[in-house]
């Protein structure tokens, strides 16, 4: 088996027309084009490209969001760190996890609900335009859900990409029929990774032009 | 569609139970399980039951290596992020990642390589026994592989879950006839939270009795 010759800077672009060549027939809208071939790209997971499901102009109105300095607010840690920082710098924009913080722990335990529960508490009183991302908790998207009907929460983008076996699938039916803007991964697949994925393309759609 | 009543302490109790009834019939090595359902669970990817290789013994020689306070060496700070901390300090071990050191970006550029093959040189200086997880980047692997033969380095343990489609499946067979101890997802799939996933199932074995 022999390695090809790739310069580092240009495996990215390589990988990109692999994953173009390879989605082939699939027609796919140009809007979300980059949104999907990332998390295939993050993932090897050509699924995606049936799962992915989009709210009605919400990459416009993500773009416009982050433009306007929202704060992205993930359920994981790993998500928080693998968001691309310094385009969210340039676009002076910010992401923000709780999860980690003992306070959150305290109220969850008192609750008797998850942390990454408490922290879609703790983001209503985020100022300015919010974008949650949720690639672990299902439990998040169901509180997140009641938030909003609450109207304490008005997030801009809802990226719901929890994985798992437990009411993970019923978590993204729910968030997809909350009425808010949304990116879903439908069905059980999703990840911290997946969840950082989109913030990203979302930030080089912005930055790396 | 109704959600599950499932008290945030069971819900990966629970997902773990639901894994093992749909692998049903696979047969699975119990020494290989744990991990194997980690990586589902993280993953929600049965592939994984299918791809993933392990080299003889090795998961009792990693367990070894941990518990003789390993240090485990990440290719992303996303991986080292999704390391459960509290269990590896039960162990007296450790994980580091030099990806954001500015003095790996130097190297990387100088040189003309990827920072992750820079960091797998770095590796070369630490002291004790060594874990190294590779969750991104190709690269790494063939670097690690170059570095193995040159007798700078011996880890006690390989996770070899780059994802992607430049050198990903070539970087893998390479790691596989190093001669070192491994655990590797064959094919393209991998990724961080792979890597953090087998890391934390090591762990786990160990911490959570």
């Amino acid at each position: 088996m022999k390695l090809q010759n790739v310069l580092p800077e240009d495996i990215e672009k390589r990988s990109m027309e692999i994953i173009g060549e390879e989605l082939g027939e699939v027609k796919l809208d140009p809007e979300k084009i980059d949104i999907i071939k990332r998390v295939i790209h993050t993932s090897a997971d050509f699924d995606y490209a049936r799962t992915m499901k989009f709210s009605e102009g919400v990459v416009k109105k993500a773009l416009a969001a982050l433009q306007a300095g929202a704060t992205i607010i993930t359920d994981t840690n790993m998500a928080f760190t693998g968001i691309n920082k310094p385009g969210l710098a340039k676009l002076g924009a910010k992401a923000v996890c709780y999860m980690a913080e003992p306070e959150i722990a305290e109220i969850a335990k008192a609750k008797g609900e998850t942390r990454a529960a408490a922290c879609m508490e703790k983001a209503c009183e985020i100022e300015g335009p919010v974008i949650i991302a949720v690639g672990n908790a299902p439990t998040a998207l169901v509180r997140l859900d009641e938030l909003i009907k609450e109207g304490k929460i008005k997030p801009e983008l809802v990226i719901g990409v929890p994985v798992g076996f437990v009411n993970v699938v019923e978590s993204k039916q729910i968030i997809m029929n909350s009425g808010v803007p949304y990116i879903v991964a439908d069905g059980r697949k999703g990840g911290s990774n997946i969840a950082a994925a989109i913030c990203n393309a979302l930030i080089y759609t912005l930055t790396r032009k």
